[in-house]
């Protein structure tokens, strides 16, 4: 059935019956939540808790397309990469509003679909689904908001301004396999099976490191964001926003095994700038670290030290202090024409 | 310039400029905001208040057009409705996220204008843009969220739910301008100037009724929504949601004098099923709506009661009492081919 023959209304009441499902689930019962889908606005009481907001748009052909991910794909990868910027942050995500601009001869199967993956990880997340909008575009448009908040009053949360000189740098887990998926969309290539599925979960099904911000900041850290438009693009926002520098020693940079196997003279690209990573670049005192290390159940390595000086941005090292350039640092979204994001 | 050669990163810069100078104003010191635009997410104190979300899409050549509308007036529209879901909760708006989908070839002078139509309207009703996103996208897609809370701890809100039989139904303001200014532009009417500016005004700066809102919520009103699908469409919304049906007696809606000189066969058509209006419609006992009457500095007309029974939509009635049938109650996204709204 189409999205114009089942009309807007008949539109939202389906997608409403699903999301009702899931909320009677146990981990959903939120007695805060006042007002959900279906009046002018969503409501929920508020305790004297930090609250967090962030917003990302996914555009069909820009950030995705669906010659290669299917609708549960994208339904899931929109709501993630909003969790992952509440990961940054050090937050618990708590609510999402799902803003869905679609052309009237869309399949109502696929936005179920769409929803079904959205449903997916808003269970493995514990986020509720509170509110939206639908309307009529020319292409699919997807636009989620989540709401979240510092998880205890008085609780910190992880900003980039934090980061102090003598800090080192440190990330969660390997970087480098959503770039690979996404160039092995791009280029059609024939992978083994257990990389092409490690690049493909990568780049359409990427986990945020909600737990690991909450480690980060039981742990002393105050300066951390998300890795989304690449490493050096990302750890540049930290030194812009702390007024400081960072040094990079590449060979410490944890690429992912399925890049090293299938790309192997592009792991450094593809870890440094490949983008979309969804894990967390962060920066302490060396015994804070060797804390989150001891705490985290995924890799955590020192990369390499904040300094002082007004250059603002990252600079790339090998393992002898030689200074290592790269080609491209980062996605800027309208310089770029690259698909399939 | 074009929005590529300025590229992402420029692009926000120069929007969060706009918005950090505006912020600057005493009316916007904030002690609870703590991280706006620039960090994964934006974060802010909350107290024991009721918390309010909503979010709503403008989309190029579907709700809008830059064939009739400014950069400036879909700026500050794509507010306005959001600020009006707001309104219809009986709630103060606080912050905004403004997430932009552009093509590449957007002129940067025109996204600073769009912005500033937000920041004008932004700074009418006190509202602080916080946070956003700002992607490539083959058309201009605009999606705000508004937060905004009840104002003051253990306040009510207003819900489509709470709607009695035995309530009378009132509306704010008049009905009808916006479908005649969308009339107007559509067929490209040539109309006497001061209906023609009446009507432009109604349809691309509306100015949602915030601060009636507040007067309902204080005068014991508990049922209300903002009229965006139109008065029947909207009113339809509430009967079903509180298992009630309404009688509208069509003599009592209030039309737009403008709509009246331009448009007299069309009246009702307008009023009834145009939409787009950003009145508030809402329902409650004949003293209460009595004491809003002497309250709001705007026009309040009771236009019919609500009634017990199954029926769960509205009934039209003229002033015998006679049913009155109408063409077309309202505006789906996807049933109807619209532009320009």
């Amino acid at each position: 059935m189409k999205v114009c023959e089942l009309g807007e209304f008949g539109l939202i009441e389906r997608l409403s019956e699903m999301i009702a499902s899931q909320s009677r689930k146990p981990a959903f019962s939120d007695n805060r939540l006042l007002i959900g889908i279906g009046d002018d606005a969503a409501a929920w009481k508020s305790d004297s808790l930090i609250q967090l907001v962030t917003t990302d748009s996914l555009i069909e052909d820009i950030h995705f397309t669906l010659e290669t991910a299917t609708w549960e794909e994208i339904g899931w990868k929109s709501l993630a990469v909003n969790l992952s910027d509440i990961a940054g942050m050090g937050g618990l995500p708590r609510y999402a509003l799902v803003s869905l601009g679609l052309p009237g001869d869309t399949e109502v199967d696929d936005i179920t679909a769409l929803y079904g993956g959205m449903i997916e990880i808003s269970g493995e997340y514990e986020v509720a689904i509170i509110g939206g909008d639908t309307v009529s575009a020319p292409r699919v448009v997807i636009n989620i908001t989540v709401l979240g908040d510092n998880g205890s009053p008085d609780g910190p949360i992880l900003t980039r301004s934090a980061a102090l000189p003598g800090d080192v740098i440190a990330v969660t887990g390997t970087l480098g396999a959503a770039a690979g998926g996404f160039e092995m969309f791009r280029s059609d290539l024939s992978l083994g099976p257990e990389a092409a599925a490690s690049l493909r979960e990568a780049c359409l099904r990427p986990h945020p490191r909600v737990t690991e911000g909450r480690i980060l900041v039981e742990n002393g850290i105050k300066a951390a964001m998300d890795i989304s438009d690449g490493l050096v693009a990302d750890l540049d926002h930290i030194c812009r926003m702390s007024g400081v520098g960072a040094r990079v020693e590449v060979d410490r940079v944890p690429v992912s095994s399925a890049v090293k196997e299938c790309f192997p003279d592009r792991t450094l690209e593809f870890a440094l700038s490949g983008g979309e990573d969804y894990e967390l670049l962060f920066t302490a005192i060396p015994g804070n670290i060797d804390r989150v290390k001891a705490a985290a159940s995924c890799p955590v390595n020192i990369i390499g030290d904040v300094i002082a000086g007004d250059i603002h941005k990252t600079i790339l090292v090998d393992n002898t202090g030689s200074h290592v350039s790269l080609p491209g640092t980062g996605w800027d979204h309208f310089r770029t024409g690259r698909s399939q994001k």
